[in-house]
């Protein structure tokens, strides 16, 4: 080494933290506010329970609005009627109005063919659905492709219900309408795109469903107000898989050319670590940015998981082999694997508002990390080029433990044409924010 | 997830465990009853001894008998003359009997050339073999390409021999005959051969070598006995090294052509834990499926060893570089790795009929697993394929914990034409049998 | 296994050590001897104590001289003036003289600019420098590309410089000259390279810089000595980083071209475990052979890093993406990881010659293990040769734990034309020694 060993005089750089750079954290207040708005409403695949949300999303995220007509085929799928509710209770034998949509609306199975008609304690009871191992919890149930009318309900609320004639009134439709589904392009100076998808169609549940589009639509602002983007930014909310078969049948091919990276964002409201399930290719642009990003967040737990496909969200249509696309999810409790899961128990006081920020704050430095994330060529390869009369380096010789210098020294050593940023930060240990601002650099000192 | 929660109506559907459905166990009587017959005799390479085998293991394998005339030449070797043994034993000086063949076919040189003489207690010393860390053991010794003649006995009875003059009787010829060995093919709807090839050289010895042959042929058995087969079936009884090479220079080219999996059957006598040798690719299909199957297996322990060129059987041969082929080799105690090997201690007591059943159990399950691994099309590959409409789904959104249906979902996602059934289930954790009811459900429903 | 169990018969060959054979050890004295002539030296990039250290090494390595003129355009770079220095000291305000040089060439900024004038203390002071962490330690400090005068010394002599007027006396010179580098090939058999690269640029510091030459030295004199060499041996003595520059802007096609291996010798001086540092490509030949002859010495420690760019020395140069040229460094105490890296502490007492024999030993090693690094083709790769006939094999079948005959069925069997005999000795655990031997005799038998 060519240098003297001064340590008093090193300056230590701080870190270049890009992302925080040009947009401000979501605050945690703004999020509940949509929240209450939002979590009322009675969603399923199609309907206006879709729209209504649509609407208020479209607040945050200017949408274009699709409508796909009922009995339209897509793959080996056919587009369902849509469904249509007014009303669903029940009077128990005391009179009693229970089962109240206007009160719970997971009470009503989802789908629910109309029914209205005396029925005896028997009878209700093979129309009932609860969850004895919890026994205070409102199970969430679905019969979209079987006709069946039913209710859902609480075990300890089902063994109170007395012998006795109970009046059904179910008050819903199956009607030709279509399905809803809202798309927005946030363009950039390149045509390769990051994905966001997520979805709108489940009711009352907090974690898994309403923070995965809370999310998106307040990141959807966060990348709309950077100075620039190169990458363009698509942003989906869709109805869960058929709602997913409709948009790929409509952009899977574009997807297919442009796609660079794209996420389910879905179970991503409260406060537990995060998990990442990675894409079908395993280790695709959208995994290894997901995990470049989750290794450099102080505090978080993470784990990282392969892709399956017997469970999960829309990842398993992205994924399906005909597509094979690059979208992994970033979670943070998982479907199925906490008992709150698809029960009202998934509600208000389950997630974290202030947790679901941060998670807007990690889903952001993904997308930064991928907008940097370009290719460099060394202009002068042939040893390293002489910094110090490009005022790259500090002219007196001494050990230079400056992160900054040596981000720029890794950088151009592997600024070789076949290096992504991330994969230089990934052998490096390097923050992709230190070698972005040492490539700025050397752009300007014509390297 | 469009699926509610309701565990007490998920059914769990026991694992698909094709293997045992069409054909029994083997009764550990019924090899006891072979091994008793086939002890006593004689073996060599070459002569009688491998003659009268394989007309006892052609009760269970009709076999082709080849006859390879000695001299002639084989790739670097040349088939050597066979042996022929009539009697041996030496009179002590005070004229008893000892070291007769008739009592312990391993007393006599392998191979030993003929000799009739008085000769003093030093001068038969020096044709003497034993083992002095095994002082009761008598050792295996062959001499098959220097002329010799000699005895073995074990180290005990060595140094009680008297000084004296010893009659010495071998009456042993080496004449121009033939090398023998036998060749069964069970015909699959498929060219793709699996060969099992196993040895039938070695005198009274138990693990190695007839729990060799005896497994083999009882593997066959169980094999001829399926209800199909897709793949082709080759076994060979052959005499080791040189009825190797002899078999190679037949069938070699045919076995590069065809072969999609082989096993040395060697030392699978005892219960010990499962030793895997890998084929010298190291991830042939031959070791990706015993290795599976190994980790399906529960209550055995088993290693997983790198192919070595130095040390083995028949392996060597056909994972030479000339060949290469994909031949491994399932065993219980190796060769060279326990006390017994090659002495008069490997015998009846040294094995177990009991695991030499369990052997054949997990021999004939790789032979399952090789048959049902194809590598499946999913003709519906954008999105998940609609499985409800197809009676592949319940009709009721619930958790589903069912594991044929996990399994199902693995199978359609990698049925993409590249992920082999073995590769979705080494990837998955999903059984083959799991995956293999799932395929053929999918078939009838036209996916 | 064709073979009886008779250890007691089992010769149990010497390993062959190649490496001991030809050439002897290095006397610790003798590299004594030269350290303390080159010690005194007062060494920068260009400039005579360049052309005097290697007058010197001379003795030992007859090397070619270069000369390039000051101001020739290399790549980025321009080869800086020459340093002219006739003396330095200080008269402090009692009239004693300070900081010579004549008492330690570390006291003067290493291309320090001519000054000659009388400063107050505090003037004085801009121009010190010192270490506060390491009072007793006098800092090697250079200024090569910005004009600057200046003394190092420890903290404590500067603590007690009293108030009062100083005498400074530079008298240096940068005239136009040339900068100097020598160079030296040990012609082989085949045109393949290896390139061992070391610093001359360094005043008296001794793990770096002055082991990296002597050990280069007396490696050059080992493979000198060799009865034959196969591979061609280019040695270099340059200035750090621009004599590099240098050297790669006249050789550097010519490298890409033949070189097989290279090392930057440094930092080898002393007797902690080895380090090895990778080339860029990670796991080039040079790599490997480095790390294998490292795993085969006793009774010492190593660890093995990545390549990293920012820091270290000439494989920086070599391993620039324009030339990405095999080279590592195989290390004992690193820079910038030991505290006397850089300053007046790495003295004589810091190093061991003894170790430094042993550090001569390992690199001859490797200079070895690359030599005989062929790959090799099999013959008769159908099946096993018969070794017996060839007197390759014992004829009495018994238990082989010769490791030679070890040796050689690995050889045979991975002699495919594909895999060196690096790798094999990597795959097997066999020495390459032994590989080598067995190589040796096979050619001679005609495989």
């Amino acid at each position: 080494m060519n240098r003297g060993n001064i340590p008093q005089q090193a300056t230590e750089p701080q870190d270049v933290r890009l992302w925080e750079e040009d947009t401000p954290a979501t605050n945690p207040e703004e999020i509940a506010h949509y929240f209450d708005r939002l979590w009322p409403l009675l969603r399923s695949i199609t309907g206006d329970g879709v729209r209504h949300t649509l609407d208020i999303l479209s607040e945050l995220v200017p949408m274009e609005r699709h409508e796909i007509p009922s009995g339209t085929n897509v793959f080996d799928w056919t587009v369902p009627q849509e469904w249509v509710v007014r009303d669903a209770f029940i009077l128990a034998p005391d009179g009693k109005r229970i089962l109240d949509i206007a009160k719970n609306n997971l009470h009503l199975l989802n789908y629910s063919i109309p029914f209205r008609g005396e029925v005896s304690r028997a009878e209700l009871d093979q129309n009932l659905h609860s969850l004895p191992e919890l026994p205070q919890a409102i199970p969430y149930v679905t019969s979209y492709y079987e006709p069946r009318w039913g209710f859902c309900l609480s075990q300890d609320q089902r063994d109170g219900l007395p012998e006795g004639t109970y009046q059904v009134v179910i008050d819903t439709d199956h009607i030709d309408g279509s399905l809803t589904y809202g798309e927005a392009v946030l363009p950039g100076t390149e045509t390769g795109e990051v994905l966001i998808s997520t979805n709108v169609c489940h009711p009352s549940l907090a974690n898994n469903e309403l923070s995965g589009p809370l999310v998106s639509a307040f990141l959807y602002r966060r990348l709309a107000s950077m100075k620039e983007r190169r990458l363009t930014y698509r942003f989906v909310f869709i109805p869960e898989t058929i709602g997913c078969i409709v948009f790929l049948s409509t952009r899977g091919q574009h997807l297919r050319d442009n796609l660079v990276a794209g996420y389910s964002v879905t179970c991503i409201g409260d406060d537990a670590p995060f998990t990442y399930k990675r894409s079908r290719a395993g280790n695709s642009l959208a995994d290894r940015a997901a995990i470049y990003v989750l290794s450099q967040e102080d505090g978080i737990g993470s784990s990282i998981l392969d892709f399956f496909p017997d469970g999960g969200s829309d990842e398993r249509q992205y994924c399906s082999p005909g597509f094979d696309l690059p979208v992994g999810s970033l979670m943070r409790s998982m479907y199925l694997k906490y008992p709150e899961y698809h029960n009202s128990l998934d509600n208000r006081e389950f997630i974290s508002f202030q947790a679901m920020s941060r998670s807007i704050d990690v889903y952001y430095r993904v997308m930064v990390a991928l907008d940097i994330n370009l290719t460099y060529l060394n202009l002068m390869p042939w040893g390293e080029p002489q910094l110090g009369k490009r005022g790259l380096y500090t002219t007196l010789g001494a050990v230079d433990r400056s992160r900054s210098n040596s981000a720029l020294r890794w950088l151009l050593n592997f600024a070789d044409g076949d290096h992504d940023l991330l994969s230089i930060a990934e052998r490096s240990g390097q923050s992709m924010g230190n070698l972005h601002a040492s490539a700025q650099a050397c752009l300007k000192a014509g390297l």
